[in-house]
């Protein structure tokens, strides 16, 4: 059996073949022909067509098998019905890789479905990739090799640059596409997988993640089927410094399924996205304005550092905008230095005091050079680590270009990240002929740098390598959960802070527990039959006395055999804590182990306060991500009220990662709720766990 | 003493004179002249400068008293330590109004402010008017009036049209003006009231609101000071159905201030003014993008009614991220009729089911006739309010001449509003040339229909008629604050559910009040010189036996003893209920009185969760007002709790709001907290109050 080639061959292919060639251009089976031509492809372009001696001025060929030699890549754009014979018969004749244009497949059910993973199943036992079907093919602008219908490139002229796009769908790779050549940006690869039958986004992202030149990497993705390979990704653009951005579309479709566990009501699809994200250093965009918006910040290779934004501004205006802006994006603005107060007070007379933002007000109108004055006093400042030039009016009477060029000088000799903000296209012209980032709001300024500096953050935390396993005991049986008592026996090997407790099978035992745990005990009903118990009335807390114990014991017992259940009967200590966390894990079947940590109480689920993560994580990472919910400003204690020890809830998150991680094959959930969180030092307990077992 | 001229006269002068007239078109004394003449104003244009004869080809005259005429405005652009003197002569000669664009007064500080005051009190006590200082100026482009020296009518065309702009700040004025222009929308007014000195925002936007050609005002206000005025703007603009859309920038410098209560602590100015535009059909916009976005679909007079949306798209991927955005945006997708549904099946085979978003696919290249069909159809459907096409990619291959053509009949003969979005200027211009609301990005259309949509409920939302002033007892006295039992009192007329209660000032009334009001009682003590008593230990709840009331008692009158003040003891039913709200009231400096309510409990102040109301509101208003708390799941009652009473919180709101409007002479702020409400039924209940008196 052949091997694949590996995807760079395919990618910059040295011949391509059109099966289904139109001599119309602004046909799909034409547009590949038009387009290798056009944008100077090298190699050799083979329209295959039995139809016409020539296509677009090219010889054309009765079949594949008539070809001179066997193409890199073929492009099939024939018939739905016809595709699976054509792309077997590439995959007979050695064809690299098979672009199917042609939809009809997947997209459309199941029949299709089975018929495109029969195609694609045949083409990889004999060596060859496919990239679709469904697919609008793919586009290399350093080669021309751009075997691909898109509409875009009659419109909107290529230019080879450092920026590659992976999509799922054609429009939603040539939109970016548009919106970064509009503001001069060359693109080097616009790639779409269609279906992702074969070749999906995360595999195209590995292989353009490997070109050197490419220097930013923009996804879209509607599914992702192959985690591990974005994983792979993303761990090759980290280690060359190239930011990915992604589009997860389709957050709206996936709703929450109703569920049993917290865990799975509280986790959606799109948390464990955003989580995963993150572990990788995957900035996440919301929509295709901001997965593009960014671009020239990131390319203009400046350390945004923390994003301590200054801003100049010809206009008051702007200025109060801009910081109202900064705060609702949560971004720093910098604290100028005396000294550099003073500085700006001697050149802006009139203002004794003048802050960040700085206002140059109406004065530059005539007065060009205090201009690059102020922008050095500002730059020259450590409190500032990028600056904004916002200059909403500008035109005649400003000498633009001298601000032009004394904004790209301050760039370069301070290494800052200078932004320019301005509504006229003309305004921005000469900073942008100084590649500076520019941007026509400087709310969209204001969002690429706290976006390029958060992402610089993510970046900078590399995920822990994974702890070794540890074994989980999971009491046999049959059942999908775990009795209680068999589930807490569960989390103490991981090192999860079970709350002391007793399993009892007799009234003795229970009044044994109270005498060795202390009064006051909880007393409760435990079977695998129960998951969940409180419904039945079959806890009782606060238990001080033998008295009480007994009474407990009583009620619990009779109470599972009115219900007709086995059980017995746990007996806990009380656990006296400040606050009331949920915590839980599950494995998604696509992302495997997800751990969920938040606010808990009995509104857990209608008001969630929870924030998800994936294993392998630190301490820290579940610090920050505690810092991230609605219920922060509680950690660190308000009211006179002591901090909470947010230590010992971040130990616990951990301690189930781990656990998941381990038990991944016979665990599907673990829900610990509530985790009982003390003062700082005092620890956090779990009174109650509910294990799901794998189906 | 003259009367001052209506501002109708004075935003359509028949005479300009230019005191400090530059023969230089680009300097701020020169650009007025300039534009007067370039923009074809048809009255006289008289510079004043003694050092030349000439300026910019019309005759210049030495000073004001050498004119033929006095001029309805006179642009004052002299230093700024001429401008008093200047002023004033332009009074005592009888000018209409003084545009000062010279700067150096209340914005920088106390000296210049008493200047000004001087300056504008001595002009107003003539009957002339000032617009500044600091102004840009005015600019009417229906007479050509433009009085203004803003760069931005150089550099991008004006055009009269259906919007006025009005704004304290120039660039935020001609911010908004580019961009409209930018999509070929007329300008009628742009205005900028520097200083706001004489002439405010609020005024302005009056004057500008009465002229009948007005279909939309923009503004952009830093400070309110008038908020009476700007409540009669946004009157006169409902009458006739025009929009109102503005910026209060600032909302980050404001911050909250040290307070004694509950409600200065939790109302900011930025809540304040929110519930202000609220009141009163201003929508807000958060920025100078969003302040102009939705103009097209304003100005396009389609009733959008609740704006559920349908998009159709030749893309799946847009189809996609727009139900993404609609999710994120909270707008509502239309759900289509079955005999749609059909409709659209036969019209898009191979998709059995089709659904709004409609994906109309890649068929659309080759097939353009398919695009007119599945408008009407979608059209026709009532569920369907508002239609958005998505185009993010078309162009050869794409008959757009007849899409566009559909797209206008189908709004024409359906009424709906039909909104456009592409990437491409090209794709958009022929939607454009038929008058359609076009947009480079789904996001900014879908954002523009859910802005169109709550306006429009906003508007419908009459205020309702003040209600008479009713008396409300206040305790003699001089301290800040009322005793609790004087502020409970306070409360009693207004008909607020307080809790029974009686004041003791001795055991036996204290034990008498056990026996008529019933156990369990709370016995609290009560002083005005103790706000804040909780923080003493005096409060004493469940107190279930004469001897639990004795002591409580003993305890109250001993620590009132200790910490050395008056006071006396209140004995008070306990209330039962299922969750505390916070109410409370202020009088703002500026607004005048407001009503927040919310959700209370312990951490009211930490992790806020409350709503800000204007009286004279209804119960209605207060209801939708918690539908937007975060706690709004809990209102209905979840986990199988029971409905909470809203409508005894809305009562309560409503009553306080009455309370605060007739007596905010005397009262400063009223804190309820909590208000303890029960399940839909059992009512809610004040069990504790403060009243602050105005100082």
């Amino acid at each position: 059996m052949r091997a694949p080639a590996p995807l760079a061959d395919i990618l910059s292919p040295r011949s391509v073949a059109v099966v289904g060639a139109s001599d119309n251009p602004d046909k799909a089976g034409g547009r590949p022909v038009f387009y290798l031509q056009r944008f100077g492809f090298k190699g050799a372009i083979y329209p295959v067509n039995p139809q016409r001696p020539e296509v677009q001025g090219l010889r054309s060929f009765a079949s594949l098998a008539a070809l001179p030699e066997v193409p890199d890549v073929a492009v099939i754009v024939v018939a739905d019905k016809d595709v699976p014979a054509t792309v077997a018969e590439c995959a007979e004749r050695g064809v690299k890789c098979a672009v199917v244009i042609s939809s009809g497949f997947g997209e459309t059910g199941a029949a299709g479905l089975e018929i495109q993973d029969r195609m694609v199943a045949h083409a990889r036992a004999r060596g060859m990739r496919v990239l679709g079907p469904n697919s609008q093919g793919l586009a290399n602008f350093a080669t021309g090799a751009v075997a691909n219908f898109s509409t875009m490139f009659v419109e909107v002229a290529p230019q080879d640059g450092p920026v590659a796009i992976v999509s799922q769908s054609g429009s939603a790779s040539v939109v970016p596409y548009a919106r970064l050549r509009e503001k001069g940006i060359g693109v080097r690869y616009v790639l779409a997988s269609g279906n992702d039958a074969d070749l999906t986004v995360s595999e195209l992202a590995c292989a353009v993640a490997e070109d050197r030149s490419v220097r930013l990497i923009l996804l879209y993705l509607e599914t992702v089927k192959d985690p591990r390979e974005l994983a792979r990704a993303a761990a090759i653009a980290r280690a060359r410094g190239v930011p990915i951005v992604a589009i997860k579309a389709g957050a709206s479709a996936s709703g929450a399924r109703v569920a049993q566990s917290h865990t799975g009501a509280l986790v959606s699809e799109a948390h464990v996205v955003e989580a995963f994200f993150r572990r990788h250093g995957i900035w996440q965009a919301e929509n295709l304005r901001a997965l593009s918006n960014a671009a020239e910040l990131y390319l203009s290779g400046r350390d945004v550092r923390a994003g301590r934004l200054a801003v100049l501004s010809n206009s008051g205006a702007l200025c109060v905008l801009a910081a109202d802006t900064a705060e609702r994006l949560r971004q720093p603005i910098a604290e100028l230095a005396p000294a550099t107060r003073a500085t700006l007070a001697a050149l802006l007379p009139g203002f004794a005091n003048p802050r960040n933002p700085v206002d140059m007000t109406g004065a530059l109108l005539g007065n060009s050079p205090i201009f690059g004055k102020v922008l050095d006093a500002v730059a020259a400042d450590d409190g500032a680590d990028a600056l904004l030039i916002s200059l909403p009016v500008a035109g005649k009477g400003y000498d633009l270009e001298s601000f032009a060029r004394d904004s790209a000088r301050v760039a370069r000799t301070t290494g800052r990240a200078v932004m320019v903000s301005a509504t006229q296209a003309t305004v921005r012209a000469p900073f942008h002929a100084q590649g500076l980032p520019c941007f026509d709001d400087d709310v969209d300024a204001i969002a690429a740098l706290a976006q390029v500096s958060r992402h610089r953050a993510l970046l900078l935390h590399e995920p822990p390598p994974a702890p070794g396993t540890i074994e989980v005991p999971i009491a046999p049986g049959s059942g999908r959960f775990l009795s209680e008592a068999a589930s807490l026996a569960a989390l103490v090997p991981a090192g999860l802070p079970v709350i002391p407790h007793r399993v009892c099978r007799s009234l003795a035992e229970a009044l044994a527990a109270l005498e060795w745990l202390g009064a006051p005990v909880a007393v409760k009903a435990c079977s695998e039959h129960l998951p969940h118990k409180s419904e039945h009335g079959l806890v009782h807390l606060g238990c001080r006395s033998p008295e009480a114990v007994h009474e407990a014991y009583d009620a619990c017992m009779s109470g599972l055999r009115r219900l007709g259940v086995d059980g017995e009967v746990i007996v806990a200590k009380m656990a006296h804590g400040r606050r009331e966390f949920v915590l839980g894990a599950k494995v998604d079947a696509v992302f495997g182990p997800v751990v969920m940590v938040g606010d808990g109480g009995k509104y857990v689920e209608a008001l969630p306060d929870v924030a998800t993560l994936l294993p392998p994580f630190t301490d820290n990472e579940v610090v920050d991500a505690l810092g991230r919910l609605r219920i922060a400003p509680l950690l660190a204690g308000v009211r006179g009220e002591p901090p909470l020890d947010v230590a010992a809830v971040a130990q616990a998150a951990v301690a189930l990662g781990r656990l998941i991680s381990s038990a991944q094959d016979a665990i599907q959930s673990v829900d610990v709720n509530p985790l009982i969180v003390g003062a700082r030092g005092e620890g956090a307990w779990v009174v109650d766990a509910l294990v799901e077992r794998k189906a």
